[in-house]
């Protein structure tokens, strides 16, 4: 088994080693539940200070021009852009990610007038299940919405599927999809991919452009640590620009919208997608976390990505054989950026783990969910939250009388 | 004429004037655009440092719950119904308002099943014209937009309108509609009435209950002075709670959101319009510059913001007799917290003032519009504007040729 010391040693060769500290990290916190919430980063502070104190304060509602507030969508897009293989003016930073899967579904919809089913993943993350069903009711034709398992998509793809919507990786297991792969299939039977990467954007290795999609959105508040309830961002593949309709339009989305035209028409490009101004400040913490990626390429953050994870898996499983289910695929291609493990009692193992200074979250029914992010985590950060799992699991005392019986048992 | 002392002496018995210390506005630039974009406020700088510090950097994911970031939306609202004359557990704050109307008008619809027609003023704010006609297309029905001139709306009612929708302070003049004999007549007809509150709220009295208002929204950041792209208000009078359905649902709007239900069951409340998490960074500024509302009674706001309307008003008109025609209503009962000047050459106008700090805005096609925001201006402000825009008659210098020319033949 792997020591504490090579694990340091891990660090000390580490690329990346050096971008911890421009996050605010407690250096005594093993925090991983930056797949849920991203941590404060220097650059957002940076940001945040300067839209408030030069921005706001001096500028007041001049910086709507003078200080680039108008363009910022479009330009925080421009960045996000590089992190998923898309193309400058290809990405919108706006709303929040129900809002824009809002957008995106009514517009798909469109564009497959003959065609009434849409298909999801029937364990995709609920929200996406609530507005893809309420899009359906609202599309002007009988929808069928079908959720199935993914696994068996390749069945279901016929003449009626207007659009498929996946997220390509599962926010409970940390299994990724293949998406180049799926989205050609999808294609094949006339439909439309949109794809949600909530989970993937700044955690793996995305093209856009390579994989043919049509249509994806992800959150700002995960892996890019533009803190919480930040805008997210939508991608929509240059052949849709100026075909996909917004459906829910707004002003900054006119292609002249101080001209105050009481009829809408839709501004050229992803600005036709924008329906109000995010909040400037919610935009400036974003802007300013993205900041680190400039110095980074998605491969670097991959290789360590997956460096972590194997060696969560393999401590896991060498100091707590058969304690848990480990979820999330062993196989590198078909991994997200988090590991999950499984546990009947997973919500007071949490909750002992939390007492303890290590950061994970729990999803119903008994998954333990552990995010692994390049920028701020260590080996030995790895290590010594292993370290502590295993005293949870050794000892009973932080956990809840049921749980402490189980384990007398197991 | 009134003089620059006598201005003084208004001050100085201004029981209000001591709050504009809690602004960060420098002392030479005089601000007449918080009903576009209201300055920074200390209660706003101290919340977001809060957040961000403290709530954020050290709390992490932890905070949703320990540090109430999941009942924001809701205690947010509390704080404001009572600058609206509603009552707690009445607003929410999320979004923004153009998505809130988006929900308003798409569960209001629902809600008149047998009726075919919205009617909204064809000089309503332009993104409430563009959300409208979205919502009417995909209501599941044909409903008719009609965008008719509001003071004929009377002849307009009958028994095929489901919704007036409705801006209470317009938008470019400043008029102030009758927000209770329009809601009573819009009733007596059988249809529900929705206003927009973007230019009422923190400007004028409200009282959402006594005018037996159905649903409202209204924006964070303009007299709320909550940052730019603030989250947005809504409102929905209590009788429609569980009754009015959120046609925009995300898991946070859920009864149970961590149970990851795949089916939406609605939150009781204002909750069921909640579809995700807006910016906490944006919710806390808006949070803190709120504070500054405990101090004051809207009746006090209005006093003033009638006393400096008036005030602008005589000294546009003795010191420049003829030049402008007063768009706004000189009736107290009809007018918000802002005055419109009509000049075919408003846009030269307003950008000469800026350059001598004083800050209003234009609106096509021929408006300068000036916000009177009773916490942060002073009297002598107003008499100090009025002096500047004489200048700036007086003297073409500053303006293009063909504003020059215009002037030297008025």
């Amino acid at each position: 088994m792997i020591t504490r010391d090579e694990c340091r040693a891990c660090d000390a060769d580490d690329p990346l080693a050096s971008l911890r500290q421009e996050f605010l990290l407690g250096e005594d916190e093993i925090y991983l539940d930056g797949n849920s919430l991203g941590p404060v980063s220097r650059g957002a502070q940076r940001c945040l200070d300067d839209v408030v104190e030069v921005q706001w304060a001096r500028g007041l509602v001049r910086s709507w021009n003078n200080a680039g507030w108008m363009d910022a969508p479009l330009r925080l897009g421009d960045r996000i852009a590089r992190l998923i293989g898309a193309h400058e003016g290809e990405v919108l930073v706006a709303d929040t990610l129900t809002f824009l899967l809002a957008k995106l579904i009514g517009g798909a919809l469109e564009l497959r007038p003959d065609r009434h089913v849409i298909i999801t993943d029937a364990v995709n993350f609920h929200s996406d299940l609530y507005i893809v069903a309420a899009m359906a009711r609202t599309a002007g034709r009988e929808i069928l919405v079908k959720t199935i398992d993914r696994d068996d998509l390749d069945d279901h793809l016929d003449e009626d599927v207007a659009l498929v919507m996946l997220t390509h990786v599962d926010f409970r297991t940390g299994e990724m999809l293949d998406m180049s792969r799926i989205t050609g299939r999808v294609h094949e039977a006339g439909a439309l991919m949109l794809w949600d990467l909530a989970h993937s954007a700044g955690a793996v290795p995305l093209d856009m452009t390579d994989s043919g999609v049509d249509f994806a959105a992800g959150c700002g508040y995960k892996y890019l640590n533009g803190g919480p309830g930040a805008p997210a961002f939508m991608y929509v593949a240059p052949r849709w620009h100026g075909v996909l309709r917004n459906p829910l339009p707004g002003w900054l989305g006119h292609a002249r919208p101080f001209e105050f035209e009481p009829e809408y028409d839709s501004a050229p490009g992803m600005r036709a997608y924008v329906t109000s101004s995010p909040s400037i400040l919610a935009l400036s913490a974003l802007d300013g976390a993205l900041d680190v990626w400039d110095r980074v390429t998605m491969s670097q953050v991959r290789a360590k990505s997956l460096a972590l994870t194997d060696l969560f898996i393999s401590l896991v499983e060498e100091s707590m054989p058969g304690i848990f289910e480990v979820v999330t695929p062993r196989e590198h291609q078909r991994r997200g950026s988090q590991v999950a493990l499984r546990h009947r009692d997973g919500y007071g193992i949490i909750q002992a783990l939390i007492e303890r200074g290590v950061i994970g979250d729990f999803r119903a029914p008994d998954i333990c969910r552990f995010g692994f992010t390049p920028l701020y985590l260590r080996f030995v950060d790895v290590y010594d939250a292993v370290s502590i799992l295993s005293e949870v699991i050794a000892t009973s005392a932080h956990l809840d009388e049921r749980f402490a019986q189980r384990l007398s048992v197991t």
